[in-house]
């Protein structure tokens, strides 16, 4: 489909613009994908997919959406498959678990945020449903040994031909690609690995129930599911396959008084001869053409990564124990969730990787 | 001059890129137009000027620019007047007084983001001087005629042709653009306006001293300068010329706990004859092909236009009293300063008015 | 009952402890209570009162109160009337209007937190029930015109006899105490006082609804109930009940990020023959034996009473327009209900009024 | 000297209140101690003394003090030495060193806030020293064998004859009281204890600088000193002397955007035969009759603790990797400075240990 697309001197530029539907548009998830597609040269939203809320307008719904996207709201039986090159399933667990055949059928690519197609096996799926006490049976079983963990800066070639990707959890991607040149370099000996993470309220939802009004948020930091986040699975997953030592990851989450943002700080340890230095230049040769990725000697604030797509990585290593200790900051609604979707995306539409998505952080 | 700007295509799109430079490009002021820049169709930072940290790379300095603005930060006497379409004075008052005559006497177009050029006669400079605590006496008062007040929603034909535009203060362009349809209609009565602004800590600066520490400001609202704001001036400059009744604005500011985003609220009496559907009627054809000022009839909230170039105002007549209360909301560093600029650049150089500010607020 | 109060030094002080029943123990203004009568010298709470939580131990809910106060929360049904003497409602509206009746009875003094009874006729409560969109019918109107408004800088003596207290509304007891000056001295000329309103989140209470996320609130500052907020009955019934100018209050609530904090700003115009000292003399004279209200000459914080029972209020007379500027702070939680209602209920008791409440802010 | 105490009844007590000087009383740990003593049937304040600021009344400076603090700011010339029971010296490093002597000599109790009189020999100093960039010669080496690290917890009775303690770091205090119980009983078995802290901005200090601006802090998570935080000798110190396994300290510390609030998570290997509910009884025991120490097996909020003196703990044994995880959550200006500072100082002063400090969190 051809639509013409305005640039800011007035000029025309006739392009074949791929068409995006998102369901669970009301959502952190499906807004974040709402504002990207908006600035990308090649994509737009075509169709916006919900249960709830449908028949309105998301920008009665969402003022600052008025004039960028005035799209109404379908219910998941409005669906046009005709006219979707891509469909972002930005839906809680199990959500479009089975609607997603329908898609597969008609060889749409399907990019989903939950957990339903992070795991290759049923029983990886199992650890995962038991850690977030979901029911354990998977509905398109079937499909798993297709879908594609959607982390681009590992699995780009995979991502390419998927049909469906499974895009990764937020504290799941800061992690792994905090540790994935030392991994893949055998530089890790431990047999645990720690990890610390700091995460803004955002990650858990825009409906995300009294736990989180803000008189309980603001003005406090606490530990929670210590040692049993779902996100460890994917993890162990991504780490472990990689010919290197096996290790367990122990993670403890900690919530954070900020509206966007995830820190985490891992330490292992590792074989000898590694200081900071040689670290740095491991980490900065893995990452070399990766465009989200920058590795720093400087200590990462989330705030450098506020509304970007980038990953910002420090590693280093402790003179006094010898100890690699890895700091990993996102922004949990770029990197660590629409900004990565939109990358799997770009890379599966076959447009360039970085479209829609090559913009700073904001500051301050 | 020419430039290649690649598309997220890949595409090659050969365009004149316009060449601006930026003064005081390390404050909150200068670090939002490479933000805003970096996206701009039609223009491009060529150099960063600064007085301090001169011979830095910028983004050494602010990390979340890496990658996207990597210019070293020249001192003024490095500047190179060959190569500047636009110049942006993003520097304190009185700091570009006496420079931008070396710009003026090339004929290269400034904004100025001071009080410095706000105000067409000394008289009136003074006034705002005498408020600020600055000395009075202007080191260019033969400019201040030729300079044009930067509202483009009021003053766009006159923008089109100046060559020095002095960028409104933050709370006086959400106070103006509140006002202006009621005050253009003759809708006022009042003798006296009064202004309740509410702002975010930003506005005073990135280096705002003691007052503004984390611990001094969070959780806390206090009121300041009750009745002495020296934006007062600009508003019952532009209030009072427009042939209607007369008044004096009286403003009181109050810093409330947010990075970004100004809400003045504002109470008036009017003419009879008007309830909140016909006054809303006033402000939508005011406003009708503004593009950055959206008339609504919900509570504006300052995160719908966090980040975005947009001014929400919504008039009500209060049926009990029978008084106008019109509530207006900018982001203070975008419509209240960069944003503002950028547009006021775009019409002095004949671009779309709306090049490199087209995003909507990020949310949350 | 005699019981025994420890002192730091290890002595025993044998004295007669009031005994407090609070009812709505699990929402802000219960919680408040339990902390300011865990330091009060003459008063103990004996029994927890709820409709949800109960035979849970308070502490096991609020590991904050682990020690200070570990008393299980019993359903209305267990209340052991035989050992109260002062009963506290904390209770929304029309929750506990029929079971006040009740302690009535017993004459045990009830102070009521919601709109029951801060209004001596139906017909008042009527207009506050449609504000609110409550059902109009009271349940006990009989008792109404025994009710006396918890307001003790105005109504101590009534209050010291009465044998219920409506607990004034938390914007009600900032702006009223910011006017009464002024109001009693026959200063205030307007027909419309003008009143902006800014309260932390946690007035809309514990249990506030997805309106009060973390992520809505965080970063944002909006307006509601423009001019048609509830409390408005409640000062203008004072107000207008002082012998002088009757006048309408037009009043713009507006929520900011803050945990705790109330600051109002009033505009009104007065009669001549006032500046700004003469005012300040008139405000010092008017609360010169009262604890709890400081009049200042500097611009009020809302850190400056936060955890306090403290209300800051600064009287301006503006030169350039001759309006009075009222700006009154108050910390929500604490003068604006529990706070207060502890101050109440010293007085209902015979107890010094600032027992329990002699407490300075909290910084930062 | 005799003094009257009036209750809330209007009883006068009389009795024996000890006076206290404060040095430093305008930053964070001068005011602390104004706040907590006021409340204190034992103790107060007869003197304030600073090197800025002298000659104003501390509640001209801090309005949420007037009426409950007025003393006026001497300087350090104008100490009256005979009126004087316990000196607090909140000062910074070295600023209290030389000054010290002149209270030692005249039989003072003294506590001091900075690192000066936290180690027990020239040779811990100076790699304190050297960690925090400070000249290195100790100015009162005669004394440090004297002074006692003032962590009542472990060294109640050295600290009931001291005359000089030396109060811990903020961060510290945290780990150490997260570590004790382990340490003592020989469980820990890791030669590096891994600790990862997240503190509020206000342990940087009242005037602490560019880096601490609002803007800077605000919707931000970094981390700083990774492993070089010169906190680290002192737990090192303590957890080192206890006869079990020597171990080092890894530790990163973050800032987060809170006001008042310290959690550290700590993780390292331990001996067989512990999980979670033996490691809980480990700590109770531990701790059973310390009044400031909860122990938990829910996750601890910096909330819990925020404006009291607790310190709440929660042991962790994680069954997948069977490593220990202690969460450890204090406020870092009551038990992390002047809250700790004060149960010192009843103890050296005979006092009840909780006088003054026995007070729940504020919520919210």
């Amino acid at each position: 489909m051809r639509s013409n697309h305005t640039s800011g001197y007035g000029w025309t530029v006739e392009s074949i613009m791929k068409k995006a539907m998102v369901i669970g548009a009301t959502g952190f998830g499906g807004l974040g994908l709402i504002e990207i597609i908006r600035r990308h040269p090649g994509m737009e939203i075509t169709q916006l997919v919900d249960i709830k809320d449908t028949g309105k307008n998301v920008s009665d719904l969402f003022p600052h959406l008025r004039g960028f996207c005035d799209l109404t709201i379908r219910p998941p039986d409005g669906i046009d498959f005709q006219e979707i090159d891509i469909a972002f399933f930005s839906t809680p667990d199990r959500a479009g678990m089975a609607l997603i055949r329908e898609f597969h059928k008609r060889k749409i690519a399907v990019i989903d945020f939950s957990g339903d197609f992070r795991f290759g096996t049923v029983r990886d799926y199992e650890v995962y449903a038991a850690n977030r006490g979901l029911e354990k049976s998977h509905l398109a079983a079937d499909l798993l040994p297709e879908a594609v963990y959607g982390l681009p800066e590992k699995y780009a070639d995979r991502i390419r031909s998927a049909r469906i990707v499974g895009n990764p959890g937020c504290f799941s991607i800061c992690m792994i690609l905090g540790l994935l040149p030392a991994a893949e370099s055998g530089i890790i000996s431990s047999d645990t690995i720690i990890g610390d993470g700091k995460t803004g309220v955002s990650g858990a939802g825009r409906n995300s129930g009294e736990a989180n009004l803000y008189p309980q948020r603001h003005e406090n930091v606490n530990t929670y599911r210590e040692g049993t986040h779902q996100h460890v699975v994917e993890v162990e997953n991504v780490i472990n396959s990689l010919g290197g030592k096996k290790s367990e990851i122990l993670f403890v989450p900690q919530i954070v008084p900020l509206n966007r943002g995830i820190l985490t700080t891992m330490y292992m340890d590792i074989v000898d001869g590694y200081d900071t230095g040689r670290m740095l230049r491991v980490y900065r040769d893995y990452y070399n053409n990766k465009p989200f990725v920058s590795v720093t000697d400087k200590s990462p604030n989330t705030a450098d990564v506020r509304g970007s797509n980038r990953c910002l990585i420090r590693p280093i290593v402790d003179p006094r124990t010898g100890k690699l200790v890895v700091i990993s900051a996102i922004d949990n609604l770029m990197k660590g969730q629409a900004g990565n979707a939109v990358q799997n995306a770009n890379i599966m539409l076959g447009l360039d990787e970085t479209a829609g998505l090559d913009v700073p952080a904001f500051y301050p």
